[in-house]
């Protein structure tokens, strides 16, 4: 089976909507907003563990990473921010990034990967969520 | 309450046993040796989020997580690492480092932080792993 990462396809746009490209990454919208702002961040590259980078791919990725997390935090007025990257069955290296609420579900727990009353919004929904982190990412 | 990564006592010992330091973290063992080599890379600094790092440290610290999850997958037969930050009742930013294997708990399954039914050593187990670790950091 190819790589839903290398070569999105409709399992990757039924969890998730792209948002932009950064330098070392592809950074989307994952779809279950239970945590408001919740994304992923990709590796633009094929690589499964932080050790398989290149050492400027590394730096690169991890700066992508920071700067959406801050966006996430300023954007969502997230209390802190979980990353978390698994992928034992899908091993593109990616990063879920997810804004944390004290007044908000799993607050001071792990948060659920797949949530079954996942929170999806309409159309409309994710576009002013998708709009607010692109631009808040291009200043 | 002082921060336990900050001023390590024994809130710190009752979870984690010291490996060694690395330039910008402290690397410790989690006492729940499940998945057999999990470690915690601990900031040297009280950071609460990776965008709250200069560059330069987000690079430093960044390196560690690489250089250990590395050593971890090497010297345990990982099949994937995950990585994981959480921190939300404990914002001193750290990693949860989590070698996983097809024929181990929570495969394709985010690991359980806190599982009731920890698989604990003694103290010579411990040794032992705190070693090869400790080992392969210095290579």
């Amino acid at each position: 089976m190819t790589c839903m990462y290398c070569e999105p396809d409709e399992r990757l746009t039924a969890l998730m909507i792209p948002i932009t490209d950064l330098p070392a990454s592809c950074v989307y919208l994952f779809k279950d907003q239970t945590h408001e702002g919740r994304a992923i961040v990709a590796a633009r590259t094929h690589v499964k563990e932080l050790h398989d980078f290149s050492d400027a791919d590394l730096i690169a990725f991890t700066r992508d990473v920071a700067r959406v997390s801050g966006v996430l935090e300023r954007q969502f007025g997230a209390h802190k921010i979980n990353y978390a990257v698994f992928g034992d069955l899908a091993p593109h290296l990616h990063f879920h990034l997810v804004p944390k609420k004290p007044d908000a579900p799993e607050w001071g727990q792990p948060f659920i990967l797949k949530r079954p009353d996942a929170r999806l919004l309409d159309e409309k929904g994710y576009t002013v969520i998708v709009e607010k982190i692109r631009a808040a990412l291009k200043t």
